[in-house]
């Protein structure tokens, strides 16, 4: 047998993170620390020191940090990431023979044991270290050895072990020895800050137009867009702009066959007047919405593109590619189904086919045509329906040439499903937020989200409502219900959309027994008074206010919930990069009741220099200002005021 | 970016069991099943087929059982272990068209849609299945496929599809396409069924004499194999048999120097009489031993050697490889140490030295040269004092020649280094068993052992005492102490030793305040009255022969805890590899009281058939029966009659 690792004695494991093992990268934002941590041990009872090596991709040289023990053998080291890129990460460690000998030394000196041979070895480990270190290094070194090999000088020796400039010499210099270095290099992609904040608004482009019975256009964005940014959104996203297709073009609320001069659904994308790379000709031309892009810019909008990588029967891509769909013996194109049902106006393209290479080429030319165009954002709609493996390589080919390009995925699917998207690539996803109502529901849901393997890779995009999606709650509670989910969207996720103008304005009428909007703006177009602002308005451009000024609402993972023994409210501290920026927020879930209770704050909080409680709270919502000096402080929410609290915290 | 995965739909993952990472193989046993789980899913809603692939190592087939989908994307396959060796296993999963089309078929078929496309299809299927088939299979498909074709026979074809062989035919015939393989092949290790099921019964054969004051060779051992053997002990373990050092030997209760005549403890192995593969003159000769190893044999019973891989300072290798040992700057050689305590008696091997290949060899050589003599049990004395690595490549090199061969790592330490040992090749392991007492405390830990993931590398070994550990509980209840502690080591794990006559004998003072033996039997000659046998004599006798009798004894991993509303009464139920051999053991784990209380039956014993309850119970201990006809039946046990039930169980 082979015989391998010969002399080595630490055991290095379980480092974490990792996502699946190392096939896929740990996902952190520019400007984070990554904390990793790692069993590790060794035979016997010497001391062991580990540190953690990273390296940014194509650099040569491993930098190191220092990792320390926790408890039962695991140990945690972390490193700022200060660029963006992939960075590799792994751990070294080995039995540190001179840090062995020093705490031995101190308690055999304790001990009142003879130490004269002990200073002997000392000698030698100080001969040790001072390899390859700069002469005044080892001549300090070289005074000390002289002292520890003089027998006359035993007492002073003994002492100079003992004081604490030597514990800070054992401190600062390893004896590596027979290292361990973990085989697997850990994969980490660092993606630019802008991915870990974003406020998004959607509208329909072909429903803005200022008067009711036109259809919008590119030049009537423009004239909305000082109105997104005033209410504080930076992203403004747009449901696919392409040509719609004209065969099995579907009517009003989702009738199988359009009435003559119905505008059909901008998701049944390509018709005579061209695919994906194309303007429907209603909106403008490629010179308005290069303009469109510009100006939003000006004003800090991001636009985002929707993608739907699918065909209708009309799409160029039928003729030009009929390899890339599937085709029936009675020679018609296979279109969507989920049998019993089926989607006549869409044809799905066919991944399993030969000429995949190619297909892959053109699919990802979209995203490329669009980036010339001065898109960086793209929201994918359905990528569920297309292979996994091909959007791993996609978003990696896009992003090796445009690294801060954001994907959000809309996969409303099952949790494996979801959180497989988000491995292979996509920067944003949507969740079940949506659907997650009550407290109990609430904190497992964010706790999963933040604490568990997603967290390491899937970032959360909160919606509490889409044009395919008008949940129960929104239906049933009048006002409240949308300022409540609106809040919780804002304040728990950093990255959160609304489907903007129908939310604002509280349109709820869904189809009978469905989550849908009824009479949705899918197939029809809308006019929308956008002259108007109301209450909601007001208080999404407060907290957007709000969200750009504290970092404490500026991530996701820096949440906390707090007791409050009320299951109709909920509480939650977030803590700012810079730990002074403390947001609570405080929530009645109820939209019909007053509700109150006490919130205990956070032990960190309580402990804060061992004084007495001293807190000031200003209510971001209100302005108004309290004081707390207990742990566990009354809160009352009555909905018809306003039914959450939005607290800016100083601890004294 | 290059392009992988083209055509590929299934993502496959998170495949179980692995240990850490498929660093160390997964252990099991000849004779069981191993359960593979994963997380398997595609893009879209088609059907999934999957299967486990695993061959034995050499082999070049992989052979497939079929996995089926559980809950949530997670599927599970098993295959059966037939074999003893290494076995390495992954997983294959695929969209399977005929399999969706079979399943879209009979949805619209009960939606009443025109099929006469789908049967088309289905023809094109039929075909592809038939593709490598026997010409009878393909002749049959033919003649489906042309009725499939035939317009006039298009109500025949669609009941064809809906009828009950169609459903066999698609359930027995995959149609392959794109499939994913998971790129890890997970290593298995099957190892000697034996492995699983032992009984372990210690003594000193230095006391092993029939007189008082008399040192005790392998011929008076012989003359005790009968006694261990009628107990039902299937192993007999010595502590080191070598030649005792003579230099800085320790004298009675551990005393620093020993007085003369004192023979010293057997773990300082090594004198001017020899070293490991010597034998202690006093015992006998290497003669004596082999024949009593044979004897031994003949009764059923394995003698199991201590390997301590240590020397006392006139050790033999001492002079012959000075290099395997530190040497001090003064000269000296360094001998073992965890400051401030010292040890003299005892030289650590330096398994950092540069000639570490060489120390490997001969160290190896300890094991083979024993296996030689007929030895095929190895008790491995303090092995976290020697690096993990160089023991998995000292098992894997013994095994690979020897692959039976059992090691007992003696590593009382903490439990990452516990763990590491058994994932290193251990075949099992002690475990602190010896000091867990309490209902919560034993269900804990039981469970950690058997539902975590040590279940895939450590096999315990129970042990209620050690020469190095006489446990609180032990001194402190009497008689019934040693009977509780008993029943569960030989219960709850089916591999379980006692250090025997001392335990058997209820021999419990300790050093005050210690949980070490006065007068410990390392540091003496001990005379016992090996005539004697009492009420724990035969309670080991009789549980052993239910362990004999019984496979749901046999299995550690095979135990589910029962409800009982009293915390002084633990139950459980274990069960068999042939399901119907139930043992129920119920104990009283105070010694000093009656307890008792309601046990509740597992749910799968309420179920059975639907029909009333009506259990007979046979107590092995005392050959009470009983009849339990509700789902919570009362319990008392006096332990002043007998703390334990050990119920077999008929289920009518």
């Amino acid at each position: 047998m082979k015989k391998t690792g010969g002399n080595i004695r630490v055991i290095i494991d379980h480092i974490s993170p990792q996502v699946d093992q190392n096939r896929y990268p740990v996902k952190r934002l520019h400007g984070e620390e990554l904390q990793v941590k790692a069993h590790i041990y060794a035979d016997g009872h010497d001391e062991i020191r580990a540190v953690v090596m990273y390296q940014k991709a194509g650099q040569k040289i491993w930098q190191e940090q220092p990792m320390v023990y926790e408890i039962n053998d695991e140990w945690l080291g972390s490193f700022e990431l200060k660029e963006k890129g992939i960075y590799k990460f792994t751990v070294k460690a080995w039995v540190d023979h001179f840090l062995t000998w020093y705490e031995g030394f101190k308690k055999k000196a304790a001990d009142n044991q003879n130490l004269a041979t002990e200073l002997l070895e000392g000698a030698e480990y100080l001969k040790a270290i001072g390899k390859g270190k700069p002469k005044s290094v080892r001549d300090h070194l070289n005074k000390l050895i002289k002292i520890f090999k003089d027998p006359s000088k035993y007492e002073e020796a003994v002492d100079l072990v003992l004081e604490k400039p030597f514990s800070e010499l054992v401190s600062n210099n390893y004896l590596v020895n027979h290292p361990t270095i973990y085989p697997v290099e850990v994969t980490l992609k660092v993606e630019d800050a802008r991915a870990g904040f974003t406020s998004w608004y959607e509208f329909f482009p072909r429903s803005a137009a200022a008067k009711p019975g036109k259809h919008g256009t590119f030049k009537d964005c423009e004239k909305l867009l000082p109105r997104v940014a005033a209410m504080g959104f930076d992203v403004l996203y747009f449901p696919p702009i392409h040509p719609i297709g004209k065969l099995h073009r579907k009517g009003r609320n989702n009738a199988v066959k359009a009435k003559k001069g119905e505008p059909g659904s901008p998701w049944a994308i390509g018709s005579d007047e061209g695919g994906h790379k194309s303007i429907h000709p209603e909106l403008g031309t490629l010179g308005d919405f290069k303009n469109l892009v510009k100006k939003a810019k000006a004003l800090g909008i991001d636009i985002a593109m929707d993608i739907a990588l699918q065909c209708a029967p009309d799409h160029p891509y039928v003729k030009a590619h009929p390899q890339w769909f599937k085709w029936r013996p009675d020679g018609t194109v296979k279109y969507a189904e989920n049998p019993p049902k089926k989607y006549q106006d869409i044809l799905p393209i066919d991944f399993e086919t030969e000429d995949w290479q190619a297909l892959w080429d053109e699919l990802e030319s979209i995203f490329t045509y669009w980036i010339g165009q001065g898109i960086s954002i793209f929201r994918v709609d359905n990528p569920h329906t297309k292979p996994t493996p091909f959007w791993e390589w996609l978003i990696a080919s896009v992003q090796e040439k445009h690294p801060d390009v954001i994907f959000l995925s809309e996969a409303f699917t099952r949790p494996k499903v979801m959180a497989g998207l988000a491995k292979a690539g996509f920067t944003h996803g949507y969740t079940y937020f949506t659907w997650r109502n009550s407290k109990a529901e609430l904190v497992t849901y964010i706790n999963e989200l933040t604490q568990g393997p997603l967290r390491d890779y899937f970032r959360p995009n909160f919606w509490p409502n889409t044009p395919d999606i008008l949940p129960y709650f929104l239906q049933d509670h009048g006002e409240n219900a949308f300022l409540i989910r609106y809040v919780l969207a804002a304040t728990l996720s950093s990255n959160y959309g609304l489907y903007g103008p129908v939310y604002e304005f509280y349109e709820n009428k869904p189809v009978p027994g469905k989550e849908e909007y009824l009479d949705s703006e899918k197939y029809e177009i809308k006019h929308h008074d956008w002259n108007k602002t109301n209450r909601l308005s007001d208080i999404i451009t407060l907290v957007n206010k709000a969200r750009k000024e504290n970092s404490a609402l500026q991530s996701t993972w820096n949440l906390q919930f707090c007791d409050i023994h009320n299951d109709h409210i909920i509480a939650y501290l977030k803590t700012g990069s810079d730990r002074s920026n403390l947001i609570l927020v405080v929530v009645n879930l109820d939209p019909n009741h007053t509700q109150s209770g006490y919130v205990q704050l956070p032990a960190e909080l309580l402990k804060k220099k061992g004084k007495d409680i001293f807190i000031e709270l200003s209510d971001l919502g209100t302005g108004s200002k309290y004081t707390w000096t207990q742990e566990w402080n009354y809160i009352e929410l009555d909905p018809a005021q306003l039914p959450f609290h939005l607290f800016k915290l100083k601890v004294y």
